[in-house]
């Protein structure tokens, strides 16, 4: 394994300032990383059983050579491991290891695991350190950077967490390489929303470059540098999501919806799929509301489709719901005041804002001309 | 019922200053108080049985007057309702009640409660507003002020929770009048702590006028006023206790491993009776280790006795586990490094401080001379 010299990205959160690290062989080096920032610290290490399998063994020997001899932790894969019984499991086992405050708990794995371990050491003793060591693109370039940790509950996804920023982030780019395909489109998804938000220049490299970054090579760790320095960005002027950090959100509401709507069934539709479907209809309705140029939207769509993912509903296998009973999943999800609902919507690829006074009907209109019902209809 | 001027104190914590207001009638001007804070606020109230039987319609009242309708959420009293199950309940509560990030959840009770709601209020959407109503003396004086909030793990008391400081403290003197007096002696113990810690003249004072902060004059409102002062004065200084914040643990290190040695059975020992027993051991044990003079906890057990507190291990009714059980309880409870423990010790009425290196060796000589077994014997 080729040990290069990692990229760093600072998130700068003035006394909780914390660095991201990107490379290739980094668990190999967590030890040392975290022995300089955190000096004498013993840790529990939460992973699921795919992760575990693959890389929990380079992680541990990594953490030995730091003189760290962890206690370890595994979950089973998947979002419902984010639930409340998983996370007093989490803290059970971390209060078993007799870890005191100053110790550290380290997330090995995707999201889920980052969100789970992260709320768990937020609330143990009323708040450890925590590294996150994220294993898939989409942890890389999003969830494992900012802070937000948390668990879903009946009522939705992610109601119930804590803000807890990392002490560390130690993002190895090789370890994607054990990560299904599908997985890395899906966390691709969410690199590419940056450049949508407001990195026009990152799109554009990406329509160049997207190969390379699936392929491994030195692209892939300029990548997630770049969507790292990105939301490092945002989490740096807004914190706790009083305003910008919403735009973090393009591509959601519709994203979320189109999940809620399959039943959160992975099989049918994981969540950054539903983003990159998402996206394409964000940037389609700015269109449709004279926002923006019927050319951009085009792009979106044709450079989801390049990198194989679903760009529009009907790339969804199954059934779905009408446009009226996507409306509601909407506006479940968020406050409606007098019929208008807030929106990430864009004037152009890069300029993503936050309208907060689109009108239900305009989105109802455009969910039945977008609907594969209609569509095939028509 | 008479409705006073409240006492404001402040709590000196920047962008997150609150006010704690003291004074007979403030559950009737519960909704006028809120919703000047936060105007246009929704809210869920969180209380127990015995308390929703006193003084829930007084407070729906009150709200309702301010033009606050609030969803209730009612737990079974007791310390077991610190709990992950119970957590889940509240959350659920909230979040079934559609509550959105800047409504308000109103803790309505005693420390058990507070701590509880406060919890669940700093994880719902990763964090609401959060209003305290407290109902104990314990909880007016102590609990209620300072953001610690928690519950209970298995492996130890208030292991897992949040700092989350609240929007305002409401402390209503008039409700104490249904407190059972073992409850209002326990919380006094915690008022008395104020004196032996710092505030010299506090002490002297309760010593001459304890007899109407029990009677429930002004001298209540003042007393509670006095010591909320001194909890703010610490929180303000060090909010998640890295230093002075510790000083509040005074009479806690003794009076925890009692509680867990009588299995936590309030019918034998209640928290507060655990610290009162605790400070008299801690001023005794200083005046052992010549830190203090014996006067001074002469004193201490004078006035503890005086208002109806146990202030000796045999005040506890059954049996006590012998000393070197008693020390294993208090080595549990903390990290003992190279046979030396963290105690707050004293050299005076109001003069306590944080000792980092109290040998063991003199606990279990001192545990054993105090113990119920060897004084009977002796
Ligand atoms: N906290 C945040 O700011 C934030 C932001 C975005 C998303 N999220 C959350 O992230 C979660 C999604 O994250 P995710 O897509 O990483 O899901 P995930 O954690 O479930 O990982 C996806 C799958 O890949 C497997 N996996 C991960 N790394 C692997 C590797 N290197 N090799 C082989 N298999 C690997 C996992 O076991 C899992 O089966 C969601 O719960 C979402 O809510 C959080
Ligand atoms: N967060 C903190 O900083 C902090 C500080 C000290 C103690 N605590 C916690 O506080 C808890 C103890 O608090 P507590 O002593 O208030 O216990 P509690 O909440 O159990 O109240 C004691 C009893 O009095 C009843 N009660 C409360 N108010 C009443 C009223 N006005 N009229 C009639 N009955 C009433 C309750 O139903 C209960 O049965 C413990 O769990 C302890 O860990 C927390
Ligand atoms: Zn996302
Ligand atoms: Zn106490």
């Amino acid at each position: 394994m080729s040990v290069d010299q990692p990229v760093t990205v600072e998130v700068g959160l003035g006394d909780r300032a914390y660095d991201i690290l990107i490379g290739s062989g980094l668990l190999s080096r967590a030890g040392e990383e975290i022995s300089r920032r955190l000096p004498g610290t013993r840790a529990a290490v939460v992973t699921d059983e795919n992760v575990a399998a693959a890389h929990l063994d380079t992680l541990k020997a990594g953490l030995e050579k730091g003189g760290i001899q962890p206690t370890v932790i595994t979950m089973p894969p998947g979002e419902k491991t984010k639930s409340f019984a998983h996370l007093e499991e989490v803290v059970d086992g971390i209060l078993a290891a007799r870890l005191e405050r100053g110790d550290v708990v380290v997330a090995l794995g995707g999201g889920v695991i980052g969100d789970l371990t992260g709320f768990a050491a937020g609330i143990v003793r009323r708040g450890m350190n925590f590294v996150q060591v994220p294993t898939s693109l989409l942890a890389q370039v999003d969830s494992s950077v900012g802070g937000k940790t948390g668990i879903n509950s009946p009522r939705g996804k992610n109601l119930v967490g804590v803000f807890l920023q990392p002490r560390l982030v130690l993002a190895d780019t090789g370890v994607l390489d054990t990560l299904p395909i599908r997985e890395f489109r899906a966390g691709y998804a969410e690199l590419a929303k940056y450049g949508l938000i407001d990195r026009p220049e990152l799109f554009a490299w990406l329509e160049v470059n997207w190969q390379k970054v699936f392929a491994g090579g030195p692209e892939r760790a300029q990548a997630i540098a770049e969507a790292c320095r990105a939301k490092a960005d945002v989490v740096a002027r807004d914190e706790f999501e009083t305003g910008d950090r919403a735009l973090l959100n393009l591509g959601h509401t519709f994203g979320h919806a189109l999940e809620a709507a399959t039943q959160y069934d992975g099989a049918r539709l994981v969540h950054g799929e539903g983003v990159a479907i998402g996206m394409a209809l964000a940037h389609r309705f700015s269109s449709r509301l004279n926002l923006a140029s019927p050319d951009d939207a085009a792009r979106v769509e044709t450079h989801l489709r390049a990198v194989g993912l679903p760009w529009r509903m009907s790339d969804i296998p199954g059934e779905l719901p009408d446009a009226e009973a996507l409306l509601s999943f909407i506006t479940q999800d968020k406050k409606v005041s007098r019929g208008a609902l807030t929106f990430i919507l864009t004037r152009g690829i890069g300029q993503a804002f936050i309208a907060k006074d689109v009108p239900a009907s305009e989105v109802l209109s455009f969910l039945r001309e977008n609907h594969p019902a209609s569509r095939k209809a028509g």
